[in-house]
C-alpha cells in the first residue's frame, strides 16, 4: 500500500505524521524538537505508543535520517520505497499558490523568494523540505501552502487603503494564514451537513495559540481575518490582532523604545496573555475566571467580543449563513470560550444551541446547535497533515 | 431673546455660528481662515448674504474680537450682553468627560492635560475658548467633547489586546470621535421614526472626510470604528482606517523610513487618494468611476466592503437594528458612495429602498429605505453646533 509523509518544518523542529493512502489511515505521528540545540527530543506516536528518545540532532537533515530509520526500525514501514509521495507544509505562498503543487526549480525558487514576506517560516519549510528530499530522493515531493486557500478573495477584500504601489511594488496585501485548516473544516462540515460545497456558506473560527476567522462561500474563501502577517485579526493568545496603528508611534514615544520592539510586545505580549496578566493558555484564563479575577473575566468578554465583530461582519458579506465551525486548540477543546462567543453571537445569528453538549465536548465532530436554529454550529477538529497528505498523493497519481 | 455662540477652534481657524434658543435658529455663521499668517480671512453667512473680508488676523483673540464686532457692525446682534452662553467644541474628553460641562478650573486642567492624547486639537480649542472668554466674560462658557458620547462603551469594546498597564498607565483604549454628529443623527432619526431612544438601536454612518461608524442602543453608544486616534475604522478621504500593525516595520524597512514617515503616509496619502491615485474629494473617484478607471473602481468597491464589515459587525452586536443613517460629506450628499453601500448590505440586512430617491437626495431629511424593508435607511444632515449650542443653554440655565 502506497504511504505518504506530511512535514511541518520550522527552524527548530519537525513535525510529521505518516498515512496510508487511499483510505488515509495514520500510521504514525511524531515531531522532532531542539534541532540544533542540545538534546534533541524525538518523540514517535503509533499503535497506541508512545516512543522518546533524547539525542544530539544537530541539524534537519540528521533529523529527517533519524524521522527515516525509526519508521523502519519500529515496523512501521517495510521498506522507505513504500513512501511514494512527501508533502511540505510552507507558510507564504504569496499570490503564485493557489493549490499544492510540485516541488521543482520553479516553485522552490518562487517559495524562497516569498521569505521576504515570512522570513521566520518559509527558509525553515524549505530545510525540511530538502533534508527530505535527500533521504527520500525518489518519492514525489510536494509543497502546500498556508496562504492558498486565500488567494479567491476579490481584490476590494484583499487590498489595504495604503498607496497603491505598496501592493505593487511591496507586495503588502492580505495573504490569510491556517488556509489548509480553514479549507479542510470548512469542505467537511458540509459533508457532515450532507450537502455540496456549492451552495453552502460557512464561517470557519480557527482559535488557536494562533486565531483567524474566515468566510467560505461555495468551498471558496472570500474573507479572513489574518492579513498581510499572522499579527492581523482576532485577539490571539500573545498577539494584538488589528489595531489604530497609530498606537506604535505613541507607545515608542511615551516607552523609548523601537519601532520593532514595539512589534514584539504586539506578537508576544499581548492578547490574553496581555490582559489578563496570567497567561496566554485558556486553561490558566478559566481558572481566572473561576477565581473570580476581574482581568481574567474581561480577557474572556473581549476575546468573544472580538470574534463576534468578525462573525457579524462575515455574515453580511455571506448574506446567509448556514454553518458556524468552532475548530484549532480552544475552538475543539476550550467549552468556556465556545460558549463565551455562542452566549454574544446567539441572539442576532438566531442560533439554539445544546449547552450540555458544548459542554461536554472535546474534540470530536459535534454539531451543537439544536434542530430550530438558524444557523448549524459545528465542532470539526482541524486535520492540516490530512489535506497535505492527500493533495501530495493526488499528485503523486497524475 | 438669548443667543448662544458655537464655536469650533483648530490651530488657524475659528468656525461659528450663532443661534437663538430656545428655537435653535441660526442667526449667523462663518469661519476666520489664516489666523496668524498673512492675509487673514473672516466670512460671514447671514439672511441669505455672505460677507468676506481679508485683513491680518494675528492671532484667535484679534479673531473673537472681530467675529464679535462683526455681528454688532451687521446688526445681527443688537448688543453683546445678548450671548448668554458659547459653547466650545473640544477634541478629547478623554475618560473625564461623559457630556457637556462648565469651562472651570477643573474642565480647563483635564482639556490641557489630555493634550498629550490629541497634540494637534486640544490646544487648539482651548486658545478659541480663552480668546470668546476674554471677549464675553460674561457668558456662561462650556466644553463639548468629541469623545464624550462613546464614553458608554463597554470595557470589552473599549480595551485593545494590549499589556493592560498601557489602559491604566499610558490611557492607550478606543475613544472614538465625531461623537457629537452621532449623538444628534442617531437621536434625531429615532424622533424622525417617531420612536423614543429606549428601544431604537441604530447603525450611524458618519462618512466625511474623517469617517466613523456607531452602534447605538437606548440612545446610548455602544461601539465606535474610530479608535485611540482618528486615523483608526474604516478607510477614508486620505487615512487607512485599522491595519495588520507589522506593515509600519515592513514599510520602514523596505522605503528606509521613520516610523513618523510611515504613520504620516497612513494619514496623508492612503485611503481613497493612495487607491485611487485621484484624489481624497469622492467626486473626483465619481469623475474616475464614469470614465472606467479600474483604480477609482476598486477605490469605491473597497470603501462600501470597509462600512459593510462594521455595519455587519454593529448589527450582530445589536442583536436587531431598527435604523441605518447616513450623515456628513459622503453620507449626506454622494448618492454613489450611499448606492455602493446599499447594494453590497441590503440582501444581508433585509434592506429595500428606493434607487431614484436616493440619487436625488443632497443634504435632505429623507427616508431612502421602502415600507417592506425590514431596517429603515434614512439620510440625516449632521448638525453639530446645534448640538454644541443645545447643551450650552441648557448648562447656562440649570
Amino acid at each position: 500500500m502506497d504511504k505518504v509523509l506530511a512535514v511541518n518544518a520550522g527552524s527548530s523542529s519537525l513535525k510529521f505524521q505518516l498515512l496510508e493512502m487511499p483510505h488515509a489511515e495514520v500510521l504514525v505521528s511524531g515531531i522532532v524538537e531542539r534541532i540544533g540545540l542540545n538534546d534533541g527530543v524525538i518523540t514517535f506516536k503509533y499503535d497506541g505508543k508512545k516512543d522518546t528518545e533524547i539525542l544530539d540532532i544537530p541539524n534537519h537533515s540528521v533529523a529527517a535520517d533519524l524521522v527515516l530509520k525509526g519508521l523502519v526500525e519500529k515496523n512501521i514501514v517495510a521498506n522507505l520505497q513504500d513512501i511514494v509521495a512527501a508533502g511540505h507544509r510552507v507558510v507564504h505562498g504569496g499570490e503564485y499558490f493557489q493549490g499544492s503543487v510540485i516541488c521543482d526549480e520553479d516553485s522552490i525558487s518562487k517559495v524562497e523568494e516569498l521569505a521576504d514576506l515570512a522570513p521566520l517560516h518559509n527558509p525553515a519549510n524549505l530545510i525540511g523540505y530538502r533534508a527530505f528530499k535527500e533521504a527520500l530522493p525518489n518519492a514525489t515531493h510536494t509543497f502546500t501552502f498556508d496562504t492558498a486557500f486565500h488567494q479567491t478573495m476579490a481584490q476590494e477584500i484583499y487590498m489595504y487603503a495604503l498607496p497603491y504601489e505598496y501592493y505593487t511594488d511591496l507586495q503588502v496585501r492580505r495573504y490569510g494564514a491556517h488556509g489548509v485548516s480553514h479549507e479542510y473544516v470548512s469542505h467537511r462540515v458540509a459533508e457532515l451537513m450532507g450537502r455540496t460545497n456549492e451552495g453552502t456558506n460557512v464561517i470557519t473560527l480557527h482559535l488557536g495559540n494562533g486565531a483567524s476567522i474566515s468566510a467560505v462561500k461555495d468551498g471558496k474563501c472570500v474573507n479572513t481575518s489574518m492579513g498581510f502577517t499572522p499579527l492581523a485579526g482576532v485577539m490571539m493568545g500573545t498577539r494584538t490582532g488589528d489595531l489604530d496603528p497609530a498606537i506604535v508611534t505613541y507607545l515608542m514615544r511615551k516607552l523609548d523604545i523601537t519601532a520593532e520592539e514595539v512589534l514584539d510586545i504586539f506578537n508576544k505580549k499581548s492578547g490574553m496573555a496581555g490582559i489578563s496578566g496570567l497567561s496566554s493558555d485558556a486553561r490558566d484564563i478559566e481558572a481566572g475566571i473561576e477565581a473570580g479575577n476581574p482581568r481574567a473575566i474581561l480577557t474572556r468578554k473581549m476575546y468573544a467580543q472580538r470574534v463576534l465583530q468578525y462573525v457579524g461582519a462575515y455574515a453580511l458579506q455571506l448574506g446567509r449563513v448556514d454553518a458556524i465551525v468552532f475548530t484549532a486548540g480552544l475552538g475543539e477543546n476550550d467549552n468556556g470560550t465556545r460558549e463565551a462567543i455562542l452566549e454574544v453571537i446567539s441572539e442576532g445569528m438566531g442560533i439554539t444551541y445544546d449547552k450540555a453538549l458544548n459542554d461536554s465536548v472535546h474534540g470530536d465532530e459535534v454539531k451543537i446547535s439544536l434542530d430550530d436554529s438558524k444557523v448549524d454550529v459545528w465542532i470539526v477538529p482541524t486535520n492540516e497533515e490530512l489535506m497535505i497528505a492527500t493533495d501530495s498523493y493526488e499528485i503523486h497519481n497524475v
